[in-house]
């Protein structure tokens, strides 16, 4: 089992190791969470899986448990599910010192977060994530957040869980895809900071549990110096400006992994096209680690069709906008570019 | 011409003047806002009134300005109305490093406020209070919200505007039903810790601009050591569980003001019934003052029908709820008791 600690203005844990959702409310009580009601915040696939397994334990730990499970998918991940969720919160009388749990992947767990974040202006709420995608990205830092029809993650607020649980074998026991997805944010992991890590992962030789240690760890250091995302934190959108742009484009049909794999695959030929990369081989190896986890090695897209998706961008300010694109292998860079520069580089790729 | 600090983390100035409106721009330069867009988000009503004037400020003092107006009135500060707003702002190309102009009374400072709280996770924000009761209140000490059908504010953020711009010529110009409003505020100050403060009022000695800074004054002392509402921000709430109370159970045709006012004679009464009151005539000199600005001096509601209406009130803690009471003019404490106490109390008021 391994603890990492998550230095933001209030500290908490995230907490990886084998078999632990059966403890999730024990591992609560030791973080310090003494609500005396818990409300489970789920969707209709993950509760029944282990909806039964996370009630017991809060129940044996003390707390008295409530339950609400959404539709799954990024298309309830809106304000209508927030209104849904606020409104049953209410009914069932919780107050600000009572807590959430999101149990879930990373629609469950931005979307808890938010009604976590927003509540009576806010109440405490702890991740319990069930992707591995969930587990070394979206459960830590303390982004939440719901889509808009104009764009996603458009609403949303900085609310840093009061602790986060990764059970590796229920990540383990993902099935290919969903596992895959992950991996596409622990080899960015590799691209922007760690060339040992990328390393392990081309030749396939990281465990789950090293996965999400090494991934949280590098997570945790950025978020560290950057809570709230004026500055170091967006290196951590490495290959996110390319792929929201592809995942809308493509209707939303491409998930959020294969968005971010083919996102980084455009990051780095966008580096290649214009001369900032140092290392000749840096697709070529981002394509071979991707291909390992049968993660995309194409974009669906033309640079000419992505740019104007990317016009919304959050990581634009004013005309410009902060592209991330990778020195070498270990090592990332944010570029602030102007859009114009931006559209033509894109138009030749 | 007042300037008030207000020392939150991210501490701002309250202005409050006259004819400073014309000035707001500058008002908003001189306060460090570099945005080069400023959104200003309005009602159908102030917007006609003021909206030509802040928009001229804000084209001198170099924005690129905007504007929105949604219905006024209570029943409009929902969900629906932040997602209208959320999507203009995107379809404006609002970026992070953009400003929002709220302009208009409580409803307009709590929905363009709770906007700029989650608009890509949290942009500045200025408020330009155009009652009285958003000017003593509501515009100072970040907390913005909206109502759900459960309830008020169930929906909300801390969030503390960049700037405050009071403008006394304005708020004096105001309807007499508007402005005594603003004054049931005005004396909820004095009662809980200004009693000086409350005898000019009841004597009908304080200009605008005094009530204004007094009242300013005051909430800034009590968010300076209590900015996310755990301990003594609740004091301000004198009045308000009750009052809230009232406003629900009359379908809200009763205002927050008249809520406030009735709401704060309740809780003179309440204490009073304990025999908390250490002085005889709290209730006589609240109704004295509160009948010079012509607020109720009666309640519409027996204590039995408002104690359901309390259930879902923020200041519950558990099965208690805080209530505030007064010890005397110019000292209120915070009492936190038993749902059970509250009932039967209530069921002889």
């Amino acid at each position: 089992m391994k603890r990492i600690p998550i230095e933001t203005a209030a500290p908490y844990e995230v907490v990886a190791g084998e078999n632990i959702l059966k403890d999730a409310g024990a591992y609560m009580r030791a973080a310090g969470v003494a609500a005396r009601k818990a409300f489970i915040v789920s969707d209709d696939v993950v509760l029944p899986l282990y909806g039964g397994a996370v009630r017991a334990s809060l129940l044996a730990a003390g707390f008295q448990p409530y339950t609400l499970a959404f539709e799954h998918g990024e298309e309830h991940k809106n304000l209508a599910t927030i209104e849904k969720i606020l409104s049953t919160l209410c009914a069932a009388e919780i107050t600000r010192s009572d807590v959430l749990v999101a149990l879930g992947g990373g629609v469950v767990g931005d979307v808890c977060g938010f009604a976590a974040a927003i509540y009576l202006r806010g109440v405490k709420f702890v991740q319990i994530p069930t992707t591995l995608l969930a587990a070394v990205d979206s459960s830590v830092g303390g982004k939440t957040g719901v889509d808009l029809p104009a764009g996603k993650n458009l609403a949303g607020a900085f609310h840093q869980p009061a602790l986060v649980l990764c059970d590796t074998a229920v990540l383990s026991a993902l099935p290919e895809k969903l596992f895959s997805e992950g991996m596409a944010e622990a080899i960015k992991y590799g691209v922007i900071g760690n060339a040992a890590f990328f390393a392990a992962l081309e030749e396939g030789r990281a465990d789950t549990e090293t996965v999400v240690e090494t991934s949280v760890r590098a997570k945790a250091a950025v978020v560290k110096k950057d809570e709230f995302d004026t500055g170091e934190r967006m290196l951590l959108n490495f290959g996110h400006t390319f792929g929201h742009a592809i995942e809308k484009l493509s209707g939303f049909t491409v998930s959020h992994g294969e968005g971010v794999a083919a996102g980084m695959l455009f990051a780095c030929r966008y580096a290649e096209k214009i001369g900032f990369s140092e290392e000749k081989d840096i697709t070529v190896r981002l394509k071979n680690a991707l291909a390992r986890y049968r993660l995309p090695a194409e974009c669906p897209f033309t640079g000419a069709e992505l740019f104007p998706a990317m016009a919304h961008d959050k990581k634009r300010a004013g005309d410009k906008i902060n592209l991330i694109l990778p020195k070498r292998i270990g090592r990332a860079e944010i570029c602030p570019t102007p859009m114009e520069t931006v559209k033509e580089v894109l138009s030749e790729l």
